[in-house]
């Protein structure tokens, strides 16, 4: 390649190693970071963030791309100069004093949130909150062009996907919800629950020997708890976290072999092409995909009920279970939760429906935060029909508004139809799949992922990445036939 | 003040945020990264010393700089300018390309460091020793002018320190050392040994517990585990390190409160100056002071021992001690180990003038890699009258070469000396001193610290902040008197 790409390369790089340096200190934050560390802590982000924000739009970023020949690319530097363009047209829209500003308001608005969220208390969130709108607001308006806000703010998260898109999915996904749920709810089959004693240590050892088991790599990673579990980091350091319910276990393990999906993807993503663009992740929505197949597709599949029943038992005992398949509906019960990251896999995307229409309406200044916890608690009980006890169980319960993370709800839900696409495909491709599930051999399920989704890097757009996965442009029907065929069984449907 | 002035402040206040991530970053890696994150971590630490060696020359700190009239300034604006000056100086001596080489070689050189010394392995660090050798000496030669390499080395950590006031220094308290030391070798009196299962459960608890007498704001901070002990960061996020040796308590609960002290330094420095040079802890002898202070002339007391005698019983039993005065001398034994972080007071600084002269040497190319195993086995037996039976015993147990620290050795002795006149002078302002510590009642020992040195920050020089504290030059006399009044008392001599 010539000059001008060597030299875009290297900047590049530079910028990526800045980037992690970001992801460190958030990790850091939410992980291990002393309470009163949070004043200077805002700072350091603020710099940083000035820091990025020049490199982002160093100018010389455009006269290097100007001065690339656009004939005779490899597809790997077509999609670095793809990428490098997109991020360079859009930061260079951004003020820096926006950029500076925001990175230091949502660093001490998660503070303020988890103390809101601890005692409970909306009022001490809400001008936080307010500010956080008013600053993405106004980062979409750089953005949106002849778009809408919330357009601009997707693509930060699932490039190319459209508000419009989204809805049309989520309408049609949420009438087979809606009707399955019903049909749940009138069932008189009702799965066993698991009671008893879950200590720290046995919830802890169990979430380790799981995440072994899918394959995490402990020497390019680690497992803490936090608040909300998440997972941060890339290649030789993607660390996890998870949270420690002592009247669920299952709160803990599910988050931890979530979270391992999403390290899966960032320890496998297109080795070769580390700190290149075209070597990252592509988008939320498809790192949604593999820690929901992970969490769900296998996770809660009644072969991975029978590997981890003799686990279960070792750690916890019976907890009033009596055999795997006891296990596989314990994991599998349906009933209207409060909590997003607690929800089954039929309630799971109605809460972000929710958040979606919830968020819209904030962003597009047609709710004010005022209002958010009435609307919030309303269409809650409409959609789930019972009422929120408290804020802690509703309109705080997550921290992405308080990061200023607008726009990112949806690709949960986009995560849990790729799963379902993704699901279809590998079944085909591996017609032993339950019985090495069974045995705990999960490495080849590991490996047509990483072969299908993870090296495929950002080579390819996120829609292209499920389309050349599975052979079919995605589609919501994969999900819901997964989702009827499961629970219909489960709740004698 | 004027424009300038503010200018350079806001600059200077960005950079000090950007240098706290650096500090975060150390701290992460040898706490939390996993070992795969190095590669990863190299480029980062690369990438961040970039950016700031960018800010500390940039050419507008010169025209601030000027433009700021000299006269009528107050002392803390004084010392500001005289802090900036010094460092943008500095800096612009050294090429960009050498920081950011050296940032990324000791990233790397921690990590070889750490395996090498895991596995006994001089010749799997002795190129890495090399190439960190050789950038240093690179180093400082950019800085040295008429001075020695060393000189200039010793500058960074201690600034206005020579190698020849040093040697001076040092020259005198070994005589009274060795003296000191041949006394108690002769010596018929033998200190009891605490022995028994010391679990690390028991361990961390007492150390926690021990922090928290010491006054250490646990919100404004946190207690890990790490290979070498040490404490990071400052203000509200001042972390400590410590580690565990099933044999010995006292390496875990010493290691604690002598980190303890340094982070006690920064949770209390000139804290109306922060972000503000001057609100900086004024160099690395006066911080060692601080933590020797509380690790020897208060954690290894007689009347602290009173006070911890009941915690320790409850932690581990009598562990084959029958009094609170066993407890002292069982906490000051002196026998010549090869552990410098686990020496007793007399052998210290012995351990230190061994650095000084082998790092001197090896600076001033006048001893090289491939002969240090050697140099080091033969004057470690010379001054301790015992061979090194392994490398990790020997030069390879302390991070700082790795870590391209050349210089620092000496500010912990320094510390030491500093320590003594800080006793001296506290006795006189506190008669009641051991009272209180043998109540446990350690807050008013903390505040004659914070208000003697901590508050004072950079405002002085650091001979000048001792000297401020205590009403005399600092000398080496204080310290000699009170340890021949210590262990003669001890050791019956």
């Amino acid at each position: 390649m010539n000059q001008a790409y060597e030299d875009l390369l290297a900047h590049q790089k530079q910028t990526m190693a800045l980037g992690r340096i970001g992801g460190l200190m958030s990790w850091d934050q939410e992980v291990m970071m002393p309470r009163k560390g949070a004043d200077s802590r805002a700072e350091q982000s603020g710099a940083l963030s000035a820091v990025m924000h020049d490199r982002r739009t160093d100018p010389r970023i455009g006269d290097w791309l100007d001065a690339i020949p656009t004939e005779g690319l490899t597809p790997t530097a077509a999609a670095n100069i793809r990428l490098i363009r997109r991020s360079y047209d859009r930061t260079c829209l951004i003020p820096k004093a926006l950029a500076e500003e925001t990175a230091k308001v949502t660093t001490k608005a998660q503070i303020t949130w988890a103390e809101a969220r601890a005692t409970n208390d909306v009022a001490a969130f809400a001008p936080t909150l307010r500010h956080v709108i008013d600053l993405t607001r106004q980062y979409a308006d750089c953005l949106k062009a002849n778009g809408s806000r919330y357009d601009a703010l997707l693509d930060d998260y699932e490039p190319g996907a459209t508000e419009a898109g989204i809805a049309g999915i989520f309408d049609r996904l949420r009438v087979g919800l809606v009707d399955l749920k019903t049909r749940i709810s009138d069932s008189e089959h009702s799965p066993p629950k698991a009671t008893g004693d879950f200590t720290e240590d046995a919830q802890m050892a169990l979430a380790r020997d799981l995440a072994g088991a899918f394959t995490y790599d402990w020497q390019a990673g680690r497992l803490d708890l936090s608040v909300h579990p998440f997972s941060s980091g890339t290649r030789g350091d993607a660390r996890i976290t998870t949270r420690v319910d002592p009247q669920n276990p299952f709160d803990c393990l599910y988050s931890t072999i979530h979270e391992t999906g999403h390290a899966l993807y960032e320890q496998g993503v297109a080795p070769d092409l580390d700190w290149q663009p075209a070597g990252q992740s592509v988008s939320m929505g498809v790192h949604e995909s593999q820690s929901r197949f992970c969490e769900n597709q296998i996770g809660r599949s009644a072969p991975f009920a029978e590997f981890l029943w003799p686990k279960f038992q070792e750690a916890f005992g019976n907890a009033g279970l009596g055999s795997a398949d006891d296990l596989y509906r314990a994991t599998n019960r349906v009933a209207p939760g409060f909590i997003r990251t607690e929800a089954d896999e039929v309630h799971y995307n109605l809460h972000i429906m929710l958040r979606f229409d919830l968020e819209r309406a904030l962003i597009g200044d047609d709710l004010q935060v005022d209002d958010l916890e009435a609307a919030w608690n309303e269409r809650f009980e409409t959609d789930f029909g019972v009422a929120v006890p408290d804020p802690a169980r509703g309109m705080l319960q997550d921290v992405h508004w308080s990061c200023g993370l607008f726009g990112y709800f949806p690709t949960y839900s986009l995560g849990n139809v790729y799963a379902g696409c993704l699901d279809k495909a590998m079944r085909g491709d591996l017609p032993d799949r339950d019985q090495m599930v069974s045995s705990g051999d999960l490495a080849p399920v590991v490996t047509w992922l990483r072969e299908k989704v993870h090296r495929t890097g950002s080579l390819l757009a996120p829609g292209e990445v499920i389309a050349e996965a599975t052979g079919a442009e995605p589609s919501e029907a994969a999900l819901l036939d997964y989702l009827d065929a499961k629970f219909g069984a489960i709740y004698g449907l």
